[in-house]
């Protein structure tokens, strides 16, 4: 089925447009169709497309020139699709709420109603966020075409509560192994548990406190978490091997490299394999477009706690925010929702930086 | 593959070519058409088969009638198949050479060289001793056949050391869960990680002191493991629920019911499902056939510590030791191994006993 997307709709109405598309990751053609035949209704836009993942360019000659990135794909419904208003049309639950169709359609209003900016600008509308980094749309982008990318500035519009929040923090799994010796459980003491020689592991978890650096006037808070665990041979067997994964997720005054170094040195006792490693992003708020751009926008910066694609740009060298509408304490949540109001704030805030 | 099992053969040869056809449990198939082929070669033996369990019996119209039982599946491999002998031939090294297929390999020489016993002798060759007791052979038997297990008295052919093993222990198996409650990792303080509240179960195990009471003169020791752990939703997501599967090992003064109270006692705080329950069996070598069997086999009885079909002869209501020439503090484990000179003993000795 072709979707039809109307960008003279108010953004709350093109959110709820958006959300109704089904785009879980890998399933994003359909509304990647629809946004593109909506962008190539614009003459003042150049649009090219790389999989399911559209850019749409302003060449205008511009001095500076900016990206505003939006993802397309949502994590898996959870009986909250399609989309639903409550009486007053004051509140929009579904999947992708938050996360990030509200943020697209200030993306596409913007598109649509902006048509000479003070500053070139660059969207782009990308496929696969929300899971494994290597199918992630930008990534491919970066890879394949990062002369697409090239700017000054670059907003992400993931759900931020319509405050900047700056930089990011990192990502790292790890597996760590306790090891133990086989025996017969009718005769246990004969070997060792890896199980209950495990517990040590989880100490270290249970007893951690979380840093809470402030990095350019921004309070981080990191977080360690056993995210899976996993022993056993049979039931009569004592265990020889408890594997605890573990997700330390790390404050940007440290590289990657020192988050790993981190793990390894907390868990000295048992052998650690690295998983993954995202690092983060220092805010760099304090200068340049991104503190211009928090000064145009207003409000007071916060720092950014999940992992996004801000670390992306920060690796090819651009200075990068979150600020979206959506709320981001409840993306992935069965009850995902978005206000309507921030939807319409966004756009107009945006609008004024582009305008001024 | 068919193989053919040479039943002239010493029996450590013959241990080793019965290790050699792997047959994990539920995967026995080949080992029960081995034997079958080799049984069936037998004229005086009556041979029956139900799945993977085979039955041989003399027809000789004795008054008394014994069974010999043994189970033809072996635990998971670990790095241990096929056998090796050490320089020597004193060692046969590999799974399930102790538990048990030397004491298959003793039935097996008797069951081709004592024609004429002086009691009838019922062969009892089964499946799926190493798990799940619904699927046990011998369990399937005495539902299905049980006139066939009818007997004055039954040997079981598990490692015992070879020396009379009384009685045995009773095993259960129960489930203990942790809760939690899910958060995205990077606001982990949202959620409640279910895996680090599962180290409050760990710390119980750790702590447990063994009970070893003396039974009719034999002294018990009781086992309490970890034997599976499992907990994780996604490597982003606090994880909401970890499942610790116990295995209790209990002496025989204890019933079933009381042991799963125990548990239950034990583990108060969260919630405990019972995933199975074998009670144990009592020795009863003070008296009867097996005071007997004791007495021509000699040696000095002990307790059986691990859980064995002896338990479910007593719940027939037939008399039962174990006795067999396998080790059984190393079943199970990856180092696994059996001697060849107690294969030879146990088969002489029940030669002796069966034809005195």
């Amino acid at each position: 089925m072709d979707h039809d997307l109307d960008l003279h709709a108010e953004g709350p109405a093109l959110t709820a447009a958006l959300v109704d598309i089904p785009s879980v990751s890998g399933e994003e053609g359909p509304l990647a169709d629809a946004v593109e035949r909506a962008l190539r209704r614009l003459p003042h836009l150049r649009v090219t497309r790389h999989g399911h993942t559209l850019v749409a360019r302003t060449e205008l000659g511009r001095p500076q020139r900016v990206v505003l990135a939006g993802h397309l794909d949502t994590v898996p419904h959870a009986a909250n699709f399609p989309s639903q208003w409550d009486e007053e049309r004051v509140r929009l639950t579904g999947v992708g709420t938050s996360d990030m169709k509200a943020g697209v359609a200030v993306q596409l209003r913007l598109a649509a109603t902006v048509g000479a900016p003070n500053r070139d600008v660059t969207y782009v509308f990308y496929e696969c966020e929300e899971v494994d980094v290597a199918r992630n749309g930008l990534f491919l982008l970066s890879r394949d075409a990062p002369e697409l990318l090239s700017a000054d500035f670059a907003v992400l519009l993931e759900p931020s509560g319509g405050v900047v929040e700056g930089g990011c923090q990192g990502t790292l799994r790890a597996a760590i192994t306790a090891s133990g010796a086989r025996a017969h459980t009718a005769r246990s003491w004969m070997g060792k548990n890896a199980i209950h020689a495990a517990a040590a592991i989880l100490d270290i978890l249970r007893a951690w406190e979380p840093r809470k650096p402030v990095i350019d006037g921004l309070e981080y808070h990191e977080g360690l978490n056993a995210v899976a665990i996993s022993g056993g041979v049979a039931g009569n067997v004592v265990p020889d091997e408890c594997v605890v994964t573990v997700n330390y997720r790390f404050a940007p005054d440290r590289s990657g490299e020192q988050a790993q170094a981190y793990i390894r040195d907390l868990f000295a006792a048992w052998p650690v394999e690295i998983l993954d490693c995202a690092p983060g992003a220092k805010p760099g708020l304090t200068a340049g477009p991104a503190a211009a751009f928090a000064k145009a926008v207003g409000g007071a910066p916060r720092a950014k706690l999940g992992w996004t694609d801000v670390a992306r740009f920060a690796e090819l060298g651009i200075p990068a925010v979150n600020y979206g509408p959506g709320i981001p304490e409840i993306a992935h949540t069965a009850g995902e929702y978005v206000e309507a109001a921030p939807i319409v704030a966004a756009e107009r805030a945006l609008t004024a930086w582009l305008t001024a």
